[in-house]
């Protein structure tokens, strides 16, 4: 039904060794416009100022979730237990899931309200490459595929595969970010992973055998989450992008002309339903030129703070249990003539290793033992079980110009 | 004091990239027959039965912990914070420290009653070259290295560095055993371990921004533990060695002329002291040659049992939990006409990754914060903190051979 | 002399474990605005359109560079052989060498006639924050990098450290790039080749026993040239910049006005010196977003090849042997009214693995043996003599639009 | 035809992640008493004395050569173009290729004149359990598999594929030794390797965009050979096998009670035929503990040598080009009363990467271009072709008793 490609395309890839090409429609998505934006779209733009070497881009993350994936489907579920449309869709589903994240994308969520599946689900919808690409190789495929991403499909294992605990998405980031910071920490066995990985009543489970394996990997999440992603530098660039997107929309709402040169930003700020195009134009690229060139804007606070991305000159935190030492910051930030409106930012961080009475059974991770029982993951792991009974580690910080200290 | 070499020796390893010597004290160790010996006695007895890979000696395990001694006292340490008399001293300690294994020394151990380390220290003591070797660097430092080996060392830290929480010996044997077994698990970042430890009260402990490099080494070691050394396959070869010696024992018991050709097994059956000598001449490549000899001996059990380990011809296993099956498996047993004495072993494991309120002070990981006040572990890390309120995990297993299935 | 920080900072790498950094100079001179610029700036700009996951930046490699020279100063020179002006000077060179460079400098320098060590050079001259940095340093710090950069220092030593035939540069690259890219090709190894070198005569040399080690670098020097750096579709995206410059040349030679919105790109245009502000302007984000506009310019050619970039539209090659085969796709490049102007694109590419009889004696690679004589590596080695006389290796290859196909 | 096995088995690899058997007569092998002894067989019997992490075994390399071989079939020749009986014939040849290996082989090969390939051959042929497990599984098993070892298969690719140029057993070698000798020299791109080759002709070759891959591998071989194979040390070890056994030999036919206690020796002195029992007897732990025993003869050369075996005292060396300098060790060995027949060896070793004029074609490798053309690999390759024309390195050397310096 679908056309396969004249010869297997590979693509070298550090995680995977290589990706594996085969079907036309795969290939003509990874080489549309939407997918190729995906290169000028850093994958952890916050803590790349922490990692200096975690530059990766959405594209390889994207090839990496569509090859795990298709690995997926090889070796746990077997070829034969889906139907080719289905196949089709899943991998179309992995590949271009994260086709709606933009530059920062976390900070421009804050700002729009609108996550970045939303967008991802519109550019499928229609009015893209992707959208004609899928419509062209069958009628019902950008639906399937949204249907997948939505979490809205009748067989919830196509989901799971994408986006559920065991996930092709996570693996791959979990994995990719490691590598390319430098750390150790999000490593844990793929290859085990999938010798252990079974199909049963529609789930994707782990037999009895690879629970240590699952062990791990909760762990490399864990560890991920609290040395990487919510490491204070990152909410640092976070409190800076906040900070400039706060004076730019207070900018706006004064008068619109007051951002004369950034007009690509409008589409995020005026409330209205962003267009595809819209979306699109704002790449990591465009964002950073425009930046630079609010360095030049007359107004001090949004010239400052876009000077500070620029140039890393990211805001300092201390932890706000200490109430003399936050109360004197800000004394002094006043003292200092600093706005604290823009100047001060708090940020919480909390995370549990892995919650296993979570609202969502999508958000459960199930064992099964030989005799085909089926098991939530703290009862069969002591390791999993003391960590869901303990408690959850929190930070909150606050982030302000280290000038004051 | 101490000569050095006239250019430092550089050894290739492939988990501390080089082993470096430039004392003749050390490099006279590495030369002396005890230690070369150590070639002969492979570091993972049993499970190299499991992880065919895992073929690594006590050579090599011995010279990592000398190298992250050695490391630990140029980078957490600092030279000038110990005397020359103390840095030579716990080096040598993490050097010979194993010279009192023999082959898979568990098994020798439950024969005997003896701790390997008591022939450690024995060696050391008098009646070796190695002995000899360390008495004409420095009179007092055979009886220096046998106080940090036996922890009754004026300066706790020394006997901490080589066997601790936080010791050298452990963290050589996880990275090397999981290197050499190919296996992930025991893998955690060294690296980072050395730039957050710091001595503080006489104590090795770690910075509070090194605690996720404490977590990922408790787990390691945790998974390490169960996916390696309690591996129910090792655990099926102790049952087989078990077998073994408590039939070589009936049999000397018996009339010793009844084991004529093994006779350097006696001195770890007479229950009178063990000479050096007598020690040193059971190494791997004679067990196994007497093995060898022992399966044309005419005793049926003795042979079985011998031809078992040369030929990898284990005991199968099952949870004990399962009392039907586990009657049912002894009836057949004896149907079948064998001695339950021998045929039936029954191996209990049980490991929590981590106590806080161990007995023993040494037992304890302790962190310091940026005011250089002390916590211990668990009250550091909500993870460990989870961990050890925890239940333990327990494996009953029982082992027999597998024709009676 | 110079200010010592704190405490030593450390930053994460893939490549090199950590970046130490305990001058206060070197820090402040990694925070200056021209350094953090190097995070915009892709290393290999054609190559990660090839290899997907080569996304590291000028800015990884600079540190990178920076590392292993100040590992060289300790473990290879030895401190106490060069004064801390010297050992300074040349930390500062190695770090900021490639701060002249711009996005795919390979093109610009093309397109200008200048090699980005000018711009190096000139921002350290004069009129930047890196020149404000070191000259307040030391007055005569700024011209001591200078001249290291420019191979005019009095002590060549310096120069050879940061770019000569084993310098910094290179091996940082080639290990860096081989990492990202996920390939084999580049590995060779580095603590080896620490271990070996020796300073002779104030030549960097190599011992005998380090040979082995050269003749890997030298081969993985080789494999990387023709897998990455000379792969044919590096070359094709070097053919589309290539297009895009000449017909932006032509449209501005018509008529400045006919450039509208991508004045960014004058000051590379004119032929007139170009200001450190210009170059620094144009970093690869606002290249990307100028190339972004110019895909609504009116000009179809412009309009087409900075299509061609952004979505990596790129052309097909053949190699200019086949005769028959290039003229029959230029007749129907012609036929399709194709501008060959334009639309073909030739390219040559050779390389030997090591010269050993450069004109320039720093292109040389010596040896040293026992008794302190000194070698040219091809006389030491039967493996680079082989190489150094067998035949270059040459690739012809024309470039031109698929869709003639 | 072939049994499956009720589910595959897996057991953990460093090199190859997992080694994958479903077939019961590879399973059956594998637990086989000859097979099983390949571990009591280290596989680089003198260089582990070099690098001392180097302490593997035959039978993980055997592993390896089977799993390598097992992927070719299936990724490179493709399942259907082998017969079922071919597919098993030449996995099992792979699998035991080295069964008649026995310690330190090199050395008892130049005592009988036999090759281990010879007592492979033999044990395969009759009197032994895997002979019997082949025949069980068909009756022309063992015959098939005999000519597959010899080169004598009526379809030489099979033989290829265990032994060729580009076969499974080097391949394997060079990884593993690498991996656990833990240099970088060794390695090269086994998964691109794959990818690139073809059968053209009954010919394993490479496809023309491979050259680089196999360019690597080939400078990895030389790399190994030089560094490790042919490294002094290893050699000094030969060098002491090489006295003991000349010693041996001589009390042997002065009168065969002079080596009572040694008689597992004797098969190998005596120009007798030797049979699969004897051979099989004297494994590496024997031969230890022979050694070990002969330390207390009363022949003072026959001691020392096994003492030096044992406790590593081994010989120096110097190169032989240096005439007066040998000269001078010689006259003073004498002075101190060294036999020189015993005291004195000599050892040339040299090694081309690659000759492609070889006597036999199977010794030489092919590469294939897109229309289906082979050329020898010297014509594809610049790299190769140059080093093929080069000169031939050699190193002569002398090894005698350090205590004589």
């Amino acid at each position: 039904m679908f056309e396969s490609l004249p010869e297997i395309k590979v693509m070298r890839d550090p995680i995977h060794e290589y990706i594996h090409v085969d079907k036309k429609v795969i290939w003509d998505c990874i080489n549309s416009p939407e997918f190729q934006r995906l290169r000028r779209i850093h994958q952890l733009g916050p803590a790349m100022y922490v990692y200096h070497s975690a530059e990766h881009s959405r594209f390889s993350h994207s090839l990496g979730v569509y090859e795990i994936t298709r690995r997926m489907i090889d070796e746990v579920i077997q070829q034969e237990n889906l139907s080719e449309f289905d196949r089709i869709s899943v991998m179309c589903a992995a590949l271009l899931h994260d086709i709606g994240h933009g530059p920062f994308s976390h900070s421009f969520e804050q700002l729009t309200n609108i996550k970045h599946e939303a967008f991802s689900v519109s550019l499928l919808q229609s009015d893209s490459a992707v959208h004609d690409i899928l419509k062209q190789a069958h009628p019902d495929l950008p639906q399937s595929v949204i249907d997948i991403i939505k979490h809205s499909h009748k067989n919830p294992l196509l989901s799971q595969l994408v986006s559920g605990q065991l996930d092709a998405d996570r693996m791959d980031y979990l994995l990719r970010d490691a590598y390319f910071s430098g750390t150790s920490y999000g490593k844990f066995d793929l290859e085990r992973m999938f010798r252990t990985m079974r199909v049963v009543e529609d789930k994707l489970v782990i037999k009895l055998s690879g629970v240590h394996t699952v062990e791990d990997y909760i762990m490399a999440r864990y560890h991920m989450y609290w040395q990487v992603y919510y490491h204070p530098v990152s909410r640092s660039v976070e409190a800076i992008l906040h900070g400039f997107f706060k004076r730019l929309t207070y900018l706006y709402n004064q008068d619109s002309k007051l951002i004369q040169g950034l007009e690509l930003f409008i589409p995020f700020l005026n409330k209205q339903p962003i267009s595809n195009q819209d979306f699109l134009a704002l790449d990591e690229p465009s964002f950073l030129h425009l930046l630079k060139l609010a360095i030049g804007h007359s107004d001090e606070i949004l010239s400052d703070f876009a000077e500070r991305v620029i140039n890393r000159r990211l805001f300092e935190y201390v932890d706000v249990e200490d109430e003399a030492h936050v109360d004197s910051i800000k004394k002094k930030l006043e003292a200092l003539g600093y706005d604290l409106n823009y100047y001060l930012y708090f940020a919480t961080s909390s995370k549990t290793p892995y919650y296993p009475y979570a609202l969502k059974e999508e958000s459960m991770i199930w064992v099964v033992d030989e005799k085909m029982k089926l098991y939530e993951l703290s009862e069969a792991s002591t390791i999993v079980k003391a960590i869901t009974l303990g408690k959850e580690k929190e930070e909150n910080k606050m982030f302000f110009p280290k000038e004051c200290l």
